[in-house]
């Protein structure tokens, strides 16, 4: 069995335990949404010392699973007042993992001001002072904690917007060449870390693949298939890792789905300048690379590394954040975009977010669309702790209040991802429902809507798309706790092959007949685990829907609204 | 029958409509919270199209029943996302009562910029362009349309922060000398009135008392019973008549209950220096008054006149105003508090909130606790719009999301008055389960906790208090209907000949034979229907709440804890 890192901060005591056996086949996020269901009050202040910080590697974490290294992370929202999980890729899913500790939970909160890290070896579980780190960006804790405890360890931290309790603060963590930027960005974890005052966790071993597999033959033979299969598919096989995420810049603004100048259009004419293609081309240029794994053991390589104008990197630049913090803002600058996501990074935010609430202060008038300059000094007083950095800090929904902005997208609290939900109405039916507010990764109808991966689904059309949304999220539940990179969903739409290839590694490793409908059954039983968790914290069906602009205002160039009633949106979650 | 005033700001259009059968026998928050739940979608954006902003007289102003003109305004709040009912004395009630106009409803919103007025009289109905109004503080306003429209007119009007859209707004308007701040404060409900692009009303009539009674003798004689009520009641006839209603600060200091420093101690030194003693005093020498009508026909007059250092004045600073920027931001100075006060009515904002904001940026350390001057120059950042000045206008629970501060004295989204649930438990009941967010008003058990008026309910303890909160939530939502000072409910507290004569008055202006059983189903029915509204806008028990930190730490000096939970909370609907 493995065991659990329990870290109680107001004894300040990290301790080991056994799992408990009702967890043995829990990881990811159905551990991590678990344990805060079982240990959280859900009526609890989520910065109060009720709340506990959860990690967990996936169930396959820590095996050769190809992109089986996702670090799920959960907790009691600040930015949603719901139950959250966000996930990352980076090395410490598959540390932790092989140190056999299937999750770690981090509880109370010091009466003291002073800061801790957590370290965790294979000798045990230290907790240790760690003032001289309190108030520095994350890639310099990074670097100190590399040189103190080696190059090859894992760091799990946050930056001063989670030491400062900022709701949209994110906690990251680093990949194989010593980035330290693989987020688990949304929702606000961070500040729930900060709360805790742990400014970060070194998971001491230099492992990689040490997890336990009962059966090691069985599990490499169904590897051998999967790895495969997400070669051989056209996206995770060929445009992804060619690319990255940031392809989908340029089909997302030709389809009119790409949110442009805080949502109030779906096409950018300078979109290109801040593509995939043209972000690949820059970093090579300039002695980058084009593509990259983000953990161990990746076959996709979908992340990058982009050298900016002055001389730092900034690794990754996803789609998300070239939309959010390119297009969203009219800002056709790559290097802009570079330094804006470099800025969230160090200062510990997240980038969807941050781009959410820049386009609203630039709606309220605050700065001018498309003025990256602009964007980058009030930015930076992010971590200067000026009035204006806390709001932004505190993320779209809050700036809207403050600014006087009904124009606001997002749902239960959360800032929206770069596929506007009157064109991409699969996508807009999950950031209606899912337990985590608007989320794009929580059922990722872009698949049928807009890349014709398991079908096909009208994205200006209302038909199916609760259908979709519901199946995604069913499914991306169940993939969520496996350690699984999402891509993978690709591969298990579109290829026969690929589902039974995952179930046969869940079997090998953990002794198990598990079939296709235990998989469905997992991710079931963690959309009602979160479900339940917000409806006791004051969640009704009045939550599970999109901000009144989205019904009201037509979106260029289609001209559509969103037309997913409530009634139609309660059948997400009709199963 | 009355008149409907509805102001469509779509069309841009004004007219009266007969009173719908219907609402004939409601009036005040009857009627406004009855409008609101038929005509405003429980779900729409409270600054969007679809909200309204509804005014009415209560079912007895415009009548010479004493004390009998205040003037209710309802709509979604912007600041709790639930239904809202504020109420103010001034004169406005009683001129549209005697227009014989049961409510005004504004609804849609212009698509231009343009500022408009609205005025009404015997005549009719007009929109008036009003962009010269614009941006200006209430005080000018008021003196502006006064020697426009004549010295005896009513006007109801909004600050700059209305204009722009601060969650927490008040609604204003003048009394018999043309002070312009007799506040419907709470919920923001100037915002709403400001998403509509109204800046005043204009209520053009010379008469307070002209509304019709049906039995005019049989109304005279209840009338006179019920004045003789108030005037040989101590509290109304004596206390509050003698040094207004902040003669319970040096009250509620003395039995432990007064916030102090952001709700961390319930016993302030100085609290002496901001008492009402202290203001009559002051207010006396400096050629002010210490005792004065809000509105004609009130024989309480607990209102004062305040002459500030400037040579301006003040009017009036009430208790809860007092408290919340004096002894909540130890401050003891009187001028201070007066200053912020008058900065708080010109630029439009609620004083209690605003001192709970003050307080808990205080917490953060955004300003110092004790410094005045500090104080009053990062309120005047309100009508500036800086940063700083926009987080301000959009409240506590805003203001402790930005700052990350958890210690926020809140329920439902709006700031807490002055007396702190742990010490004065029967408020804290009402404080958690009012439809209306945190209120004292709207189940003052002060009443029995404090005054030992209506029995006596220990304070400290739990015993009682939902049965206390509970009848004093369904008297309130009744007298509130009503157009009649809440302060009369210390006389039907106490004489048994007090509710009768406010019966005979309604069935001597009406025509009916309405028992004091009645009067109790009006206010259960008026609970329901706002309990109604907001769960179909989404709330649910885990909204009958009180933070956290009220729960955990002990309030000195009798270091009691609040600790009536969520199941004897929801005992109070219980009816």
């Amino acid at each position: 069995m493995g065991k659990i890192l329990r870290v109680n901060m107001s004894d300040r005591v990290a301790r080991l335990e056994e799992l408990p056996e009702k967890y043995s086949l829990l990881g990811g996020r159905a551990l991590t949404s678990q344990i805060v269901f079982d240990e959280v009050p859900p009526d609890c202040n989520p910065l109060g010392p009720f709340n506990k910080l959860v990690i967990a590697p996936g169930l396959l974490s820590g095996t050769t699973a190809p992109s089986s290294g996702r670090l799920s992370v959960g907790g009691k929202s600040p930015l949603t007042g719901g139950i959250k999980e966000a996930n990352a890729g980076g090395v410490t899913s598959q540390k932790l993992a092989s140190l056999g500790i299937k999750a770690v939970i981090i509880e109370g909160r010091p009466s003291t001001d002073d800061w801790y890290l957590v370290k965790v070896s294979a000798a045990g579980a230290d907790l240790i002072p760690a003032n001289d780190l309190a108030g520095k960006g994350t890639y310099e804790v990074t670097t100190v904690l590399l040189e103190r405890y080696g190059k090859e360890v894992g760091i799990i931290t946050i930056g001063p917007a989670g030491e400062m309790l900022m709701a949209t603060a994110g906690v990251t963590n680093n990949d194989n060449d010593g980035n330290s930027s693989r987020y688990a960005g949304r929702g606000g974890l961070g500040a729930v870390m900060g709360s805790k005052h742990v400014k970060a966790i070194v998971v001491d071993t230099v492992e990689h693949f040490g997890a336990r597999v009962k059966d090691v033959e069985q599990f490499r033979a169904a590897a051998r298939i999967f790895t495969e299969c997400l070669r051989k598919h056209p996206i995770t096989g060929n445009g992804l890792a060619a690319y990255g995420t940031d392809i989908l810049m340029n089909i997302v603004n030709e389809i009119g789905a790409l949110p442009t100048r805080n949502f109030h259009s779906g096409h950018f004419d300078q979109a290109r300048e801040v593509s995939g293609e043209k972000l690949a081309e820059v970093a090579v240029a300039r002695g980058g690379k084009a593509t990259h794994s983000c953990m161990p053991g990746c076959v996709m390589h979908c992340s990058n590394i982009y050298p900016m104008p002055d001389g730092k990197v900034c690794a990754p630049i996803e789609y998300e954040t070239a939309w959010a913090l390119g297009p969203n803002l009219e800002n056709a600058n790559l290097d802009i975009v570079a330094k804006l996501n470099y800025i969230c990074n160090d200062v510990g935010l997240d980038t969807i977010e941050t781009g959410c609430t820049l386009g609203v202060l630039m709606d309220a008038g605050v700065l001018p669309f498309g003025d990256g300059e602009a964007a980058v000094k009030v930015l930076e007083e992010v971590g200067k702790a000026t009035p204006l950095g806390r709001i932004i800090g505190s993320g779209s929904v809050c700036a809207g209040k403050v600014f006087g902005i009904t124009h606001v997208p997002a749902a239960k609290g959360q800032g929206m991802p770069g596929y506007d939900p009157r064109a991409c109405k699969g996508n807009g039916v999950t950031y209606a429902t899912s337990p985590m507010g608007a989320d794009h990764t929580a059922g990722y109808a872009v698949t049928a809507n807009i890349l014709r991966s398991g079908g096909y689904v009208d994205p200006l059309k209302s038909d199916g798309q609760v259908e979709l949304s519901r199946n995604l999220q069913i499914a991306t539940a169940a993939i969520d706790s496996t350690g699984l990179c999402l891509f993978v969903a690709f591969a298990v739409l579109d290829d026969p092959e690929a589902l039974p290839a995952i179930i046969a590694m869940l079997n090998a490793q953990y002794g198990l007949q598990m079939t296709a409908e235990d998989v469905t059954k997992l991710g079931q039983q963690v959309l009602r685990t979160e479900r339940e968790f917000n409806r006791l914290a004051g969640f009704t069906g009045a939550d599970d829907s999109l901000p009144e602009f989205f019904v009201l205002e037509e979106f260029p160039p289609h001209n559509t609204r969103f037309d997913i009633d409530a009634k139609e949106l309660s059948q997400v979650f009709n199963f």
